[in-house]
């Protein structure tokens, strides 16, 4: 059904890590029992919760009982920035963010602004950075929240999240600044003392994981109310029974993932160096995009002159390769970039993005073929347009 | 790890039905595709959920695309109340529901107050039904949502929704009926025509799908406004990658479970009539709660005079029988009841009350042996007290 293909996609999601289903089967099959009841099996099952908690928490550097549960990175981030939001709102309604965040992050704040909050959406230069000082002249006595993602999922720039974190807490020590580390996660470190941040989220379908499993760290101390009431669980932070399958195989694909950000990275970034390098050479009117050193190594981002993303895919794709443009993780419609316009990308150049982000399973030779394959697709679409 | 128990807490979780979890391995070890990609593998996944959600539309008499899929019936839930809440603000905020919904309800509805909306909480007699008249004189211009439980998850007792959905749409016929269905789930017939009302929750692991699973259907013309942002999936109304097995596995439970909800529901209510019959000729102070003969076939809930609810599921536990009390799905503090209270029932009453829920699997055996270990654990409980 699914024949060989080379999967360069990684950023919209991953092939499961060996071992992660695996050590989710039991729960689907006989540990299936609610954590939250009182005999027996419920009970073997809040420790097998608790345990994924602790260890997830021992990976990030932080306690266990500063994790939250949810079913996905969108909903981690929702949580975050309204949860957050509607916890502070007595004490003002201005949330600072960026131009380049992921969509979940700008349609929570724009849901916000619909319902009368401020939002400053901070600039970045041409390589996807974000300007601290404009983030710095951005925060008021009315700001609630900073939200800066750790690194950028389409082009890859790495965000100075450290430094942002350090200057809001010099000058407004009561903001809590959230980082999404979605993209980021296997390939950065993330111990979250070093990062200096209060809240970040994690999706575990990016790291080998599950689809329908994320968690949100929230710092002790740090207001936050639930957007899903109903019970008590997760610390009356997220209602709903715990999807205990989901937080087995989160953890599993964490504990082999984070450790290991090292490693991955030198394997991707040797890998993403070849395409950028490659590609750079051999196809004419190539931009690469995103910061040229700050960067996660996993992503290699694009923009063709004269090309049309959304063909581009498509001759890939009968090429046998798995490709992304544009914002493409979240929608099938290929609207132009919003990263890409924000790093102030003409249109035209932005409409021949190609996002290829790797994974710890691509190899040598697969990038042999990408560099055999895509300039003579490339050359045939702008042959077509002339 | 878990040795063979009694299983009688269905309305907690329910073990997994044959087949669904086979359903549901290729997608995490084969076809883990993003839907929304646009190359080869990630359209097989689309034409999969589109499947899925087709193949559930048929069963509840919807169209497909009137299927929300969430990661839970607590979310679809939050989705119905706070989704249709806020699409119709301008038109009033005034929202009707009953005192012995589920406290995914009571808690949204109860949020909502918090923000400013008027809730009305219509009373039930001492069966548990809800008062339709009490129900149809709280209507007035401001109303924008009716939210009745088809059946109750704690006493069993059945709502008359088809004549309070009728009774709305006579008199405000723009005011959307919402049922939570998820006690229900493959013991009533889910018809959505038939019941007549605009909305209607279901979770996959009431019915032997895993956890992590649910669906809101929604009426085509009811306005609803997403809770979870960040992308266009599910028609813009659930942002998040879509949890590809748990939909696949959501579908095949729902497939095996609904249409068979006859014999299932005589195989349940032949046991829970033993159970009621037994226990009420068997313990001396015991009272059968919920309405005796309009109620789910597969839930008998009692209270005992003079015993500790906590003590007896204890008790129980240690004799390999995992049962429930109060609210006990929703927490692990066995809070008194909100529905039995709601009932007018005492609550030194209310505290000594014992939920059996009963599944496909349970026998007569196992019935056999309550009705013979019961009796004993409760006396021995009542002498401790004396």
């Amino acid at each position: 059904m699914h024949p060989p293909r080379i999967f360069l996609d990684h950023t919209a999601t991953t092939p499961p890590a060996p071992g992660v289903f695996e050590a989710m089967v039991p729960y689907f099959t006989e540990r299936w029992s609610s954590p939250a009841a009182t005999y027996r099996n419920g009970r073997a099952m809040k420790r097998d919760v608790d345990s994924a908690r602790a260890r997830i928490g021992a990976l990030l550097g932080a306690a266990a009982n500063e994790i939250i549960f949810t079913s996905s990175g969108t909903e981690s981030v929702n949580l975050a920035i309204r949860g957050v939001a509607a916890a502070s709102q007595h004490r003002g309604r201005h949330i600072i963010t960026t131009r380049v965040e992921h969509r979940a992050v700008l349609d929570t704040a724009a849901q916000l602004e619909r319902e009368g909050w401020r939002v400053t959406y901070v600039p970045v230069d041409s390589h996807g950075v974000v300007d601290v000082g404009a983030l710095e002249s951005a925060l008021t006595d009315e700001t609630i929240l900073v939200s800066v993602m750790l690194a950028n999922n389409e082009v890859g720039s790495l965000q100075p999240v450290r430094e942002i974190a350090r200057s809001v807490k010099e000058h407004h020590p009561s903001v809590p600044v959230y980082t999404d580390a979605i993209a980021a996660a296997g390939y950065l470190p993330l111990d979250v003392e070093r990062l200096g941040v209060d809240l970040l989220s994690l999706s575990a379908h990016k790291v080998g994981g599950p689809k329908g499993a994320g968690l949100l760290w929230v710092r002790r101390g740090v207001l936050l109310r639930g957007i899903l009431h109903g019970d008590d669980r997760e610390r009356g932070r997220r209602a709903g029974q715990e999807d205990v399958p989901a937080i087995i195989g989160l953890a599993r694909a964490l504990e082999l993932a984070l450790p290991e950000w090292s490693a991955r990275a030198a394997h991707a970034g040797g890998l993403s160096a070849r395409l950028m390098n490659g590609i750079s050479n051999l196809v004419p009117g190539t931009t690469v995009t995103g910061h040229p050193t700050d960067r996660l190594p996993q992503i290699a981002s694009f923009c063709f002159d004269g090309v049309d993303g959304e063909a581009l895919l498509l001759q890939l794709d009968v090429q046998g390769m798995a490709a992304a443009s544009g914002s493409a993780c979240a929608s099938a419609t290929l609207a132009p970039s919003h990263v890409l316009q924000a790093m102030g990308l003409p249109q035209a150049l932005a409409e021949g993005n190609l996002r290829l982000s790797l994974g710890i399973e691509n190899t040598d030779e697969e990038i042999d073929r990408v560099l055999e394959v895509l300039p003579g697709v490339i050359e045939r679409i702008r042959a077509l347009r002339r």
